[in-house]
């Protein structure tokens, strides 16, 4: 018996990928749940290979089964392939394992020709019968005789011309019969033969042209590129053609089975009666909505909502669907997991586990952390709102807020946002060629298209605010502009978009931050998250408005406290003063500065951070940044030096404030004297900050307050660096504890940031009860370079695949795992091997990003501190780490 | 039977150091190879542990021991120890297993008391006798009784005072009668005890005494700092005392078996007719040649000619000799390797090795790579000298030229020398608390003392030139100055010192290289290292002048060739146009400039580099430094165009250059937009580099000159940077010898001096044909240190043992083995896993220093790459490298 290369829908499944290729096996898939798909079958990818290895021909018994499976489809649809009194049509389409988008081809309403086309007509109408036919024959020309597309287009454009019409829609039935013998003469001319009008003839060619695409140039090169082996072959799907387009009692729609931008329960979505799929999508005529349907057509209303039930119930999942009906009768064309909003995503996983159809951790592994990150954007502050100019209103295609710069083409807007513009990008309507300028900017509006068009859809994917479909608008490209009325928006003008509610402002609207308080469904997915990850999240922040913020969004801890805000604002004149003393040698009126004016400040911060985070740690840092960073700059002070000097009007305190700036200077600070360096030089300077990070603890404490101070050694790079420094302070923190009569718990610890801290972590753990990783700095000398210049230089060209290409991410962004983690692996396994209860966290800005804190949790760091506002994302990242760990994720 | 508790001389042998501690086995080894050692014995560590463990009591049978020694040794000498007529005197000596300098005590003329002192006087004279009883009762007083020290030398002050007299050897016999008693009657008031007048008593308490010392405070402290064990206990060496200042037929001498200047075959060193061992030492009486004693003492010249020989063989060493002459008859009182200059240094162990006494391995063993560095030291410009005013003339106690600020003591001279001043240090004489002034300073001047006098021989070891014993100067410490006759030489001015000759000059004399030719027992030296070394031994020279000089030092290759001079000088404004135009988009006329008028005067500088290293390899690295160093400084255009507009005389062009340099300007740029980065963002600048290497190469291997080039790209961090512009450089190169028609060896590789760059090794590897380590960049990035700023702003005092003393070394000076060269190690090894042909060197300023290339030799580099004049050193230290891996050295 010969093997089996043919399987129908009903024989297929999910699971039989491999064989049936990814479109075969959801075909069968959604076949064998009972959905109403066209009847079909798949050729399966053996059968490909067994054709390409064997000189091109169809494998033993491959056509036979291909003959019994059309016998079975014409059973099935009452209509016999090759009858052209009533030809069944059908589509052949590849699939391979691996989806491969535009590589692969596809021939549609095969079956017809000269003589069935009459009767399809007699049927469906003059103009749809023909324009199917010259698809066919234009398709297979194409694919299957490879004739050259271009001279195909370019009888459409005759033809158009000719009738004076701008779209092929509005082409007549006449104009594409004229198409359809001018396209088989061009065939004839081409290659010599005649378009086939067998239909078994023109079946057996199209499954061979899909076999032979699988070795074509695009193809191979398309592998090439992306990996995939070459050794997989490619199935062959073969389904009759259904019509939405063939009366009123047919139409075509896609639908989501809840709503896509809130999470409700509801049938969501848009349906065109007498109408083709791309009728939908491109938003050329204005949709109805599906739940119209419940009062149009009940009927079919009722099997959408069956279907949508079914299709949650099996896939787990909320669908976004497609599907025709063809005089009445539902045919299901594709079903896939929906595309959806932050808040719909976490709605819909709150409410899937409600309804038992997925455990927490499935929801918990279903929210990216990008989209966390939506729901806590800002919003506009709704009383300026209320008071603002309302521009025009569209469709609110993604909610959000969004301010900007209007920019008419995505070039400029992605170029525009490059150099760090903020910007708004209008468009009539997106397509994929406008994704790289959606990307870039902070919001989009487009003149056509609903709610689930192509800048919908992508806009929601991307959690960029989007108002769609705002006919109002009239966009001038010649004239750089946009118009709506008498207003006149020009290229470079600000406007503010509201995604929620579609309304589009002049101007800029101030935003505010949303409240978490406010988000229940998203306190309980972290509150799931935070059963399932193994690492704490601590939070970076300077004062205590910013700690209590950050123990609201779930912070354990603070991770990093800077000291230097302290000496800034009203400060920062004490404390320039005090720095001129200590340069001058005035050691006493430094530390004079240092007790009487900065203490007292510190302390007050101090108290009330510990107040904000009682009974969790909280680790201040020492004072990091080089003491010229106080002073003004060198360069202003050189302009206005040699102004007073050209004008005779030398200021002689003036240039001395130059001449020690001057001294100050530093040709690369990065690696001046700053962090630790600073307090070995200079120790009444940690020494003031101890005290007053322990009179503050002791004084909480007292209170009731449960303190956990950890004070952090900055830019160590020698263990030796800790064994001058640390027992100084440790003794100040014994003296204000003796003085204050009362024991606190505390540790002293330090930052690892230099690279050769991390080498040399074994020692450095003989001194430090804790490390911290700074991987800002760590960044910056693994990689060689400066933050504050790289990026402009010559970084985001680097990072960028389109231009230099040279790094998969820019690593100030995600940590650097292979150069840069390298170093924190070794630095946490042999910090550990000194010191085994080694607390180690880190609290660089890649403290908050989905990749770096899975980088974290594979090498057991205890905790990740990040912003506050990056606490509930880096929540929920972290529980993501284990799910990977667990491969259920 | 009782344990062994007392060895004699005869017995004792330099192996039974632990035993007998490091004098005791010394003076068992010159006794058993027939020196004429004073007798004595050895009181073992064993019965210093056994002593201080068991509550301070004298081990079972060990005080017989002694009783029994002191026997032999009254047999020895002739002389009864306790016969007051006619008494044997002896001291005791302290002798640990490692040395302890200055952490315990002697006690001289023991034996002494009331009565004997008499019948010594009768026979050496009263002035000698009472002398040698109040050292006896002084030190006695002191060590073993524990009085202080100070209270005895008050005593010694007043009776200076008394008699008029300015130093110890010039009191009267009666003035130390007088001192007697009064010490007498101080450790009567002070211990209620009598100087003990029995010698049995005395010795008795002394050999306890020694023992108590080892556990005194001074001890144990000098122990914990120098990680000495506390467990090793002290010998007591008890041996007769010998006389050289009890006659005319006496005398005292040191002596060395060869010149220690010049390295000359020939007994060297000062004797003084009737004297002690300290006068020839300090100074203060002017001593007669060893050599002239040939005629005025022949016997002990040939005795000593004798011994001399005897030492050698034995020691295989040239001898540094302390000698004492009794009544005719001469005794050896300690030997010694003797301390050298760089040139003796050089020819005895040339000599030795042609007299058979030592192998050639112990021969480069023996040199210090530091006293190569010496011998290429620059000298005076002779015509200079001659023209030049002598100041004065003093003894040519070290040879080498040195140029200076004088300054009067040691701690300003440091001071000064770390602010980065060169310094001579001018003292009347030197002592151990000098050393730190003689370290720092360019050479030293003295007032007094001779050629053995400690100025000569420290400075000597240091190799720093001294001119010392000059009595014509008059140091005036008050008015902080110097004069010879009616010259004033202030601190602050200027002198020159030739070591060589002992002449001082006022103000400067240029100096030149010294010849490498003329040094055949150093070339012979380096000859043999190279029979031994594995590591190669490269240059880093910029232009074929430096090449040519690399290659006559023995450099096998170039290791760095650096571009950037290139593009000084002459063509620095022809530069400065390209980078402006490239800057304002005009990419052509930069691409002109570059090929115009660089390239050729690129490719004339490497032909000419190809031709001196004919056969040899080139590395040849391309352009590294930020274009903005080739503009003018941001800060000067600051103050310029403030000052044009201040005085209304605005300049367009200034202010727009002023522009251009701002827009250029980085925070630091160190890790800013150089390197690689450069020929990435810039590739025109790398190919014209290239092309200009190519042409040159191939115009040279026409002339029949064997090239082989290698090119490298400076600062990368990611595989991805090699991938971008090796290929694109690789290009070139094929197409200019498709060009010249002519096919040459080459190599493309990376530097490695960003931390990344070495933890991704293994990738590097898999484009880069070499590596080169970038120690210079690559210890700034891995410590987090500024080269530009960190020594000045804090790393000296970081490195300073006697500051803050946190890195042993500074690492930019001898590498960081812990951190920086666990990278290179982590760069070795993986790079070599992917090519195991990869050829790695270093080109930084480490490759020259001797701690380094040792490192480099374990780690399993190629070749280390040094400056030219370093080569020799780099030459020798990887000869070291080699015996030390053998346990030869």
């Amino acid at each position: 018996m010969a093997k089996k290369w043919v399987y129908t829908f009903e024989e297929g499944q999910a699971s039989m990928r491999n064989l049936l290729g990814g479109k075969g096996a959801n075909l069968g898939e959604m076949t064998s749940i009972g959905l109403p798909v066209p009847p079909g079958f798949t050729v399966t990818t053996e059968a490909c290979l067994a054709y390409l290895d064997f000189g091109e021909t169809f494998a033993e018994g491959m056509w036979d089964q291909v003959v019994d499976g059309m016998k079975d489809l014409s059973k099935k649809m009452g209509r016999e392939f090759g009858d052209n009194s009533d030809p069944l049509l059908v589509s052949v389409r590849s699939g391979a394992r691996i989806s491969m988008p535009g590589m692969m081809d596809t021939i549609l309403n095969l079956g017809l020709n000269d003589e069935s086309v009459e009767s399809l007509a007699a049927k469906a109408g003059d103009r749809f019968a023909w324009d199917s036919y010259r698809r066919l024959v234009q398709m297979f020309g194409k694919v299957v005789l490879n004739v050259e597309g271009l001279k195909f287009e370019h009888f459409i454009e005759q033809i158009r011309e000719k009738e004076g019409v701008k779209s092929d829609p509005e082409v007549s039935a006449e104009g594409w019969k004229t198409v359809v013998q001018q396209f088989k003469d061009l065939i004839k001319k081409e290659t010599g033969t005649e378009f086939p009008q067998d239909p078994w003839v023109q079946l057996e060619y199209a499954v061979a042209a899909v076999f032979k695409s699988w070795n074509g140039a695009p193809a191979i090169n398309y592998r090439n590129a992306t990996g995939i082996p070459h050794d997989l072959g490619t199935a062959v799907n073969v389904m009759a053609m259904v019509f939405g387009n063939v009366g009123d009692d047919c139409g075509t729609g896609v639908a989501f089975t809840r709503n896509p931008a809130t999470g409700e329960i509801e049938l969501f979505g848009e349906y065109l009666f007498n109408a083709q799929g791309e009728d939908v999508v491109s938003g050329a005529r204005t949709p109805l909505k599906v739940a119209d349907l419940e009062e149009r057509a009940p009927e079919i209303h009722e099997r959408m909502m069956e279907v949508s039930s079914l299709l949650e119930k099996h896939y787990r999942e909320m669908q976004d669907m497609e599907f025709t009906v063809e005089h009445g009768k539902l045919w299901m064309l594709q079903t896939r997991n929906g595309k959806r909003t932050a808040a719909a995503a976490v709605k819909i996983a709150v409410d899937m586990v409600a309804e038992g159809l997925i455990s927490k951790e499935e929801a918990v592994g279903r929210i990216e952390a990008g989209q966390i990150d939506m729901l806590l954007h800002p919003r506009f502050d709704a009383k300026a709102m209320a008071d603002a100019e309302v521009l025009t209103q569209g469709l609110n295609a993604s909610p959000g807020a969004a301010v900007g710069v209007v920019y008419l083409d995505a070039d400029t807007a992605q170029a525009k946002a490059q150099a760090g513009e903020a910007v708004i990008l209008v468009r009539p309507e997106t397509t994929p060629d406008d994704v790289h300028g959606m990307l870039a900017a902070k919001g989009v509006l487009t003149q056509r298209g609903g709610a689930t068009s192509h800048a919908a859809v992508v806009a929601r994917q991307l959690g960029k605010p989007c108002v769609a479909g705002c006919e109002d608008i009239s966009i001038d490209f010649a004239a750089g502009q946009f118009s709506v009325g008498d207003v006149v928006v020009k290229v470079g003008d600000v406007i503010s978009l509201d995604g929620g509610t579609g309304r589009v402002f002049l101007g800029e609207i101030p935003t505010v931050a949303p409240s978490f308080d406010d988000q229940p469904d998203l306190q309980r997915i972290l509150s799931w998250a935070d059963d399932i990850r193994r690492l704490q999240v601590w939070a970076n922040a300077d004062d205590p408005e910013q700690a209590t913020r950050a123990r609201r969004y779930g912070a354990q801890g603070i991770g990093l406290c800077r000291t230097e805000h302290m000496f800034l604002g009203d400060r920062t004149e004490k404390f320039q003063e005090a720095i001129l003393a200590h340069q001058s040698g005035d050691a006493d009126e430094f530390e004079r500065v240092l007790k009487e004016i900065l203490l007292p400040l510190q302390r007050d911060d101090f108290h009330g951070i510990f107040k904000s985070m009682d009974g969790l740690p909280v680790i201040i840092r020492l004072l990091d940044p080089p003491l010229h960073e106080f002073l003004p700059s060198l360069e202003e002070l050189i302009a206005e030096v040699a102004t007073l000097k050209a004008t005779g009007k030398s200021d002689a305190a003036k240039e001395h404030l130059l001449a020690m700036v001057e001294d100050m200077h530093e040709f690369n600070p990065m690696l001046g004297l700053r962090g630790c360096r600073l307090g070995i030089t200079m120790p009444s300077l940690n020494k003031m900050q101890v005290r007053a990070i322990f009179e503050a603890a002791c004084d909480a404490a007292k209170e009731g307050v449960t303190v956990k101070p950890e004070v952090m050694i900055p830019l160590t790079s020698h263990v030796n660096e800790m064994n001058k420094i640390q027992p100084l302070l440790v003794e100040v923190a014994k003296q204000v504890m003796q003085e204050k009569g009362i024991e606190i718990e505390y540790k002293f610890g330090t930052m690892i940031e230099i690279p050769r801290a991390a080498l040399t972590a074994g020692e450095m753990a003989e001194v430090a009860e804790f490390f911290s990783f700074g991987t800002n700095d760590l960044t910056q000398m693994t990689f060689g370079l400066s933050r504050d210049d790289a990026e402009r230089k010559f970084l985001l060209r680097y990072a960028d695949p389109d231009d230099l290409n040279i790094l998969p991410v820019n690593p100030f962004q995600a940590i650097d795992q292979v150069g840069v983690g390298r170093l924190m692996e070794i630095a946490v396994t042999e910090g550990r091997a000194t010191r085994p209860d080694l607390e180690v966290g880190i609290c660089g800005e890649h403290g908050g990003e989905p990749s770096s804190i899975d980088f974290c949790h594979r090498i057991g760091l205890n905790y990740v501190s990040c912003s506050p506002y990056r606490v509930p994302i880096a929540r929920l990242a972290a529980a993501h780490a284990v799910l990977k760990e667990q491969g259920k994720k």
